[in-house]
C-alpha cells in the first residue's frame, strides 16, 4: 500500500512552463516524472510503476512470441558501429565519448551490431536458427530538439528485438511473429495503433512497418484510406494514371514550341496557356489548362556518402510541391541541396526558369540524371520549358518526345490522392511512432561477417530483422490519450495502483474505516493508493485523485453514517454508493471487469 | 520453460583467456555473460535471470524498510556535480561527454546530487521527512583497470538509496533501518558479509560502514578480531600504549645526543644502539634495542585541492612502514608525494636521513606541519635524528622533549595488532565490497541548498545518508562463493531456474517422459530449464548441468525402465532415485526445503 501521507508524491496546480502537450503537463503535475535536463527525465514512484507495467506487458508478449531476453550495455565501443557505417551515419544524434585511454565509445541508440556479434560469437550452424533475442534497455539519442515531455527525449527505455534467420522465408516468419506480438502488446496497453508501411531509412533493409498511434500531437504524418491502406508519408507510392498504348500515342498531336513571354512560373504559364490556347488543355474535360500539366523541373545537387557530387533534375506535375521528407527518403543516403548560381554556371544546358527534358538523362551528352514523378507515364501530355528563355514546348508526350532515367517519389501527398492499392482516397493524419519493425536482410550480417554453416556445410550469411517499441514513449502516449481536463485516467493494465482509497473529512472514524478498507482491498490482491493525509481537505483530495488518474476510487466520508462509501470510476466519470459490507466485493468486480 | 534446444545458451569447455577468477571463468563458460568491451558485459538469458532475482530481493527489502523506488537517468548535467565538487574530485573515474550543443554531461557514478535536488524540488517542510528513496539503476565508472569479469566493471547495476532527515537522530534511525535491510538482503542472497567500519573517503560525511564479503579474490583488505571488531584497513584506529604521568616522565633520563656514524637507516641505527649501549633499550624487557623505538621520520609534499602545496613530516615507530592507502585516506582531499631533492633544497631544516623533531611544527619558525603515529604518546621514549649528519638523540621523550601538531593514522596495520575496542588481536583478511552505507550529514544538502522549514518555521538544512549495493557485483560474488571445480552451484534464491530436467539417451520414450515431467513441474509453479537437445550425449548434458549450476536436476534416462528418475542436488553433490509417480512431489520438497 502506498500511503500518501508519507509518499514521495507531490502534485502541482500549475502546468510546467515548458509544457505544450497534455501528457507532459499532466505527468509532471501529477508527480509521475521530473525533468533533470533537456530531454532527460526522472521517474518518480508512481511514474516508475506505470513504466514497469508497460515493460512487463511488452516482456510477456515478447516471451510468448519466443523471444529470449538479454541485456546489453548502453556503453559500447566504436568498432562494430564503424563496421556498419552507423558511427558516421548517425551524425549528431549519437552521443560519443572517450574513456580515460582515449578510446572511442558511444551510448547505443540501438544494438543491431552488438546482437549480431553476440550471435556470431555463440552460434555457428543453421540448426541454431531461427532465434529472436530482445532487451528492455535504456537508449540514448542526442535529439536536436527534445520536446513534449516524454514524447521526444534523449534517454529513454526501449524494447529492441532482433531476429536471426538463415532464409528469407525464415525472416518473413520471424517478422510476422513480431508483428503479431506488437498487435497484442498495443491491444493490451489500450493504445490504438495503425500499421503503416514505412521507409526503412537509415536502418537499411527491405521492408519496414511502423506502428503509429493516431494523435494530433504526433510528429509523424501518415495517410490512410477507408479501404485499410496506411503508410507513412515517406513510404506512400503514387498510383499512376493509365498509360496510353503506342497506337493511342501515335494519334496525339505533335509537340510544338511556343513563344511564352514572361511565363517563368507555373501560375503565369497556366494563365498564358488559357489565354493563348483556350479550351485546348489536354486533361480537364472542359479543355481548361491547369497547373497539373505544366511539367515542373527542379534541379538539385546531390552529395553522396563518399563526398562526391552530381546534379539531378526532377520533373513533376506543376500543381505539386516537393515534400522534402519524401525527397530525402527517396534519395538516401545521398543528400540533396538546391542548385546554386555557381552550379547553374557549371551546367549551361540547364536554363534556369525554362528547363525542359531536352538534353537531360544519363544517356544524353550532359549525363545529368533525370527522374520524373510516377504520374509522368507513357502517353501523358505536358507543357515544359524549351531550354531557352520565353519558350515552352506544348503537347510534349512522355514515351514519344522524351524519356527519363526513372521515377521518383518526391511529390507531396495530398488528401484525396488515391491509395496505391486502390482502396480509396487517402487522407492525412498525425501519429506518434510507437513501434517500428524492419526486415533488415543481410546488411548488418555482411558488415559484421555473421555467417553460419548451412545445410550443405557452406558458410551462409544470416538475415536479420529488428523490432523496436518505445516504452517510455508508450507511457506518454497512454497519458496523452487517456486524460481529460481534470487529469490522467489510466487504463487498468498500466495504472500505478488498482484502487485509490480516500479518507475525507476530519472524523477519526473515517480514517479508521478507510484504513480497514484499504487493508482489506490489499488483502484481496489489489494494489492500493491510500490518501491518508490528515488536515488535507476533501476538495484537495478529490482534485488530486482526478489528477493522479487511478481507475477506481473508494471515497470514505460523509456516507459512513449511513453505512456506505462511494465508488468512483475515473474514466467514466460515474459514481455510486455501495454498502460498507460490499465494498471489497464491488471494488474487485470493477477492477476485474 | 527454457528449452535448451532452442535457447540462446552455449557453454564453453575452455576458460576465457583473460579470466583469472572463478566467477569470471564460470559465468562466461556457462554462457551467463559475455564481454563486449573492457569492463563492459552483456547479460545472456540465464545471467539476466540471476541479475533480476538479486535485484528483486534487494527491491523487496528496500520496500520493506520503507524505501520508495524511483529511477534517475544515467546521463546527468554537470552543474549539480560541479556544485558539490564531485565533477572535479572524481577525476578520470568519471565518464564525461558533451551533447551536440557542447554542454557538459556525465554518466553518473552515484546520484547524491540528483536525489537531493529532487527532494528540494518536491519537499519544503520537516513534516515531509524522513524519507528514503532508492533506485536500481545502471552506473558508470571509468575504472583504470577493469578486472575479474563482473568484479570490477565500468557499467554495472547498483541499488543506491538516499535518506533525508531533519535531525541527526533521524539520520541515525534511517541509517539503522538501511543497515538492517542490508543484513536481511545478504542473508537472503546467501552471501556472508562482515560489517566493517570504513573510511568515508571522497563521499565525505561522518560515519560509514562497508559490507564486505570475505573472499581471497577480494580487492579490499580488512581486519577482524575474535571479539567482533571489523574495519576496513583505512578505517582502523590504533590503540595507543598507556601514557606516562608528569611524575613518571620526570623520572626518565634526560635526552642526550650521540655520535652515530653511518647509522642512516633504521636497521643500522638499531644495530649501532645494541653495540654502543647494550641492554639499555627502553621497551624490550631484555633491554635490547628494537627497531620500534627508532622514530622514523618521513617527509611529504602535500598538494591541496586548490593546487597549493605544503610540506608534512610524519613520525612513526621504526618497525612500521607507511600504508599508502591509510596515508591517502588520512590526508584526503590533499594528495601526498614523497619529497624530491628540490624540495629538500628548499627546506634546509630537513636533514635527509637524520631528521628529528627539532625545528618542526606549525609553531616552529619552519612552520612545517608535524604529525606522529598514535603510539607516540606522552612519556614514550625514542631515538631520533638530531637534524645533522651522524648524530641521533637518545631518550627523546614525547611531551617533554618534543610535541607534534597532531597524530595521523598512516602506519601499516599488522596481524596481531590490538583491536582499538579491546576485543583482541586483529587479523587481516581479504574481502569484496558488497555494500557501503554512509551518514553523509549536511555536506551535499549545503552545497545544493536543500533546506526545509523546521518546527519553528525556520529554514533548516537537511541531513542525508547514502546507501549502495553493487547488484552486478553481488552476482559475481555469488558465483565466486557458490561453485566447485565442475561449475556453478547457485543458491536457490538466485538460481536462474528452480530445476533442470535432463532427457538423457536416444529413446523417444525418454524425451516424452522428460517433457511430461518438465511440464508437470512447471504446472506446479517451478521454473524449469529443460535439456531437450537431441543428439547430445548424456555425458555432455551432465557436464553442462554441472556447469550451469541449477540447484536441483531431474535426470530422465536409464532408470525409466524401472519407473524411476534420478534427483540430483548440485551443491551437495548427492543424488537419489525417485519413482516416476513421486517426481513432482519430491522435487517440490527439495526446492522448497
Amino acid at each position: 500500500m502506498i500511503r500518501m501521507s508519507s509518499s514521495f508524491i507531490r502534485t502541482l496546480r500549475e502546468d510546467p512552463s515548458d509544457a505544450e502537450v497534455a501528457s507532459h503537463k499532466l505527468l509532471v503535475r501529477a508527480g509521475y516524472i521530473r525533468r533533470s535536463a533537456a530531454g532527460v527525465y526522472t521517474w518518480l514512484p508512481l511514474g516508475l510503476k506505470v513504466l514497469r507495467k508497460v515493460e512487463q506487458i511488452v516482456r510477456e508478449e515478447m516471451d510468448a512470441a519466443g523471444g529470449q531476453e538479454v541485456l546489453f550495455s548502453a556503453l559500447q565501443p566504436r568498432a562494430p558501429y564503424e563496421a556498419t557505417g552507423r558511427w558516421e551515419e548517425y551524425g549528431p544524434l549519437l552521443f560519443r565519448l572517450q574513456d580515460r585511454r582515449g578510446e572511442d565509445y558511444l551510448l547505443a541508440p540501438t544494438h543491431e551490431e552488438m546482437f549480431a556479434l553476440t550471435v556470431k560469437d555463440l552460434f555457428n550452424s543453421y540448426k541454431d536458427l531461427p532465434t529472436t533475442l530482445y532487451q528492455i534497455q535504456t537508449k540514448y539519442r542526442d535529439e536536436a530538439r527534445p520536446r513534449a515531455g516524454l514524447l521526444r527525449v534523449r534517454e529513454f527505455v526501449m524494447k529492441d528485438a532482433y531476429s536471426f534467420d538463415i532464409s528469407d522465408q525464415g525472416l518473413e516468419a520471424s517478422y510476422a511473429a513480431q508483428r503479431a506480438a506488437y498487435q497484442r502488446i498495443f491491444a493490451r496497453l489500450g493504445l490504438e495503433t495503425v500499421i503503416c508501411q514505412a521507409d526503412a531509412g537509415a536502418m537499411g533493409g527491405s521492408r519496414s512497418e511502423e506502428f503509429l498511434h493516431p494523435t494530433p500531437v504526433g510528429e509523424d504524418t501518415f495517410v490512410v484510406s477507408d479501404g485499410g491502406y496506411a503508410a507513412n508519408v515517406e513510404a506512400v507510392t503514387t498510383l499512376p494514371p493509365a498509360s496510353l498504348s503506342a497506337e493511342e500515342i501515335a494519334a496525339l498531336p505533335a509537340a510544338h514550341v511556343e513563344h511564352t513571354p514572361g511565363a517563368s512560373t507555373i501560375a503565369a504559364l497556366t494563365d498564358f496557356s488559357n489565354q493563348a490556347f483556350p479550351g485546348q488543355g489536354p486533361v480537364a474535360p472542359s479543355g481548361e489548362w491547369t497547373r497539373y500539366e505544366m511539367l515542373k523541373h527542379l534541379v538539385y545537387m546531390l552529395t553522396m556518402p563518399d563526398g562526391s557530387t552530381e546534379p539531378l533534375v526532377i520533373a513533376l506535375p506543376g500543381d505539386r510541391e516537393v515534400d522534402p521528407k519524401r525527397l530525402e527518403s527517396s534519395l538516401a543516403p545521398a543528400i540533396a541541396a538546391p542548385f546554386t548560381d555557381e552550379d547553374f554556371a557549371r551546367y549551361p544546358v540547364l536554363a534556369k526558369g525554362f528547363i525542359g527534358p531536352e538534353g537531360l538523362g544519363l544517356d544524353a551528352p550532359s549525363k545529368i540524371r533525370y527522374l520524373v514523378d510516377p504520374r509522368v507515364v507513357p502517353g501523358s501530355r505536358w507543357v515544359a520549358g524549351a531550354g531557352e528563355a520565353d519558350k515552352h514546348v506544348y503537347d510534349l508526350v512522355y514515351g514519344r518526345d522524351f524519356t527519363a532515367d526513372g521515377t521518383i517519389e518526391a511529390a507531396e501527398v495530398r488528401d484525396g490522392d488515391p491509395a496505391p492499392d486502390g482502396s480509396g482516397p487517402l487522407r492525412k493524419t498525425r501519429g506518434m511512432e510507437m513501434g517500428h519493425i524492419f526486415q533488415l536482410g543481410r546488411k548488418y550480417a555482411e558488415a559484421l561477417d555473421l555467417k553460419v554453416l548451412d545445410e550443405n556445410g557452406k558458410q551462409a550469411t544470416v538475415t536479420m530483422g529488428s523490432y523496436g517499441i518505445g516504452v517510455t514513449r508508450a507511457v506518454a502516449a497512454l497519458a496523452e490519450t487517456h486524460h481529460d481536463e481534470k487529469g490522467l485516467a489510466w487504463p487498468r493494465a498500466v495504472a500505478p495502483a488498482d484502487v485509490h482509497v480516500l479518507a475525507t473529512g476530519k472524523d477519526a472514524a473515517v480514517f479508521e474505516e478507510a484504513e480497514r478498507i484499504a487493508l482489506a482491498l490489499e488483502a484481496a490482491g489489489l494494489t492500493v493508493l491510500y490518501d491518508d493525509r490528515p488536515k488535507v481537505s476533501p476538495g484537495v483530495k478529490f482534485k488530486d485523485a482526478e489528477l493522479l488518474g487511478i481507475p477506481t476510487s473508494v471515497v470514505v466520508g460523509r456516507g459512513l453514517a449511513e453505512g456506505t462509501v462511494e465508488l468512483r470510476d475515473r474514466a467514466g466519470g460515474t459514481s455510486r454508493n455501495v454498502a460498507l459490507s460490499e465494498v471489497v466485493e464491488e471494488t474487485l468486480a470493477e477492477v476485474r471487469a
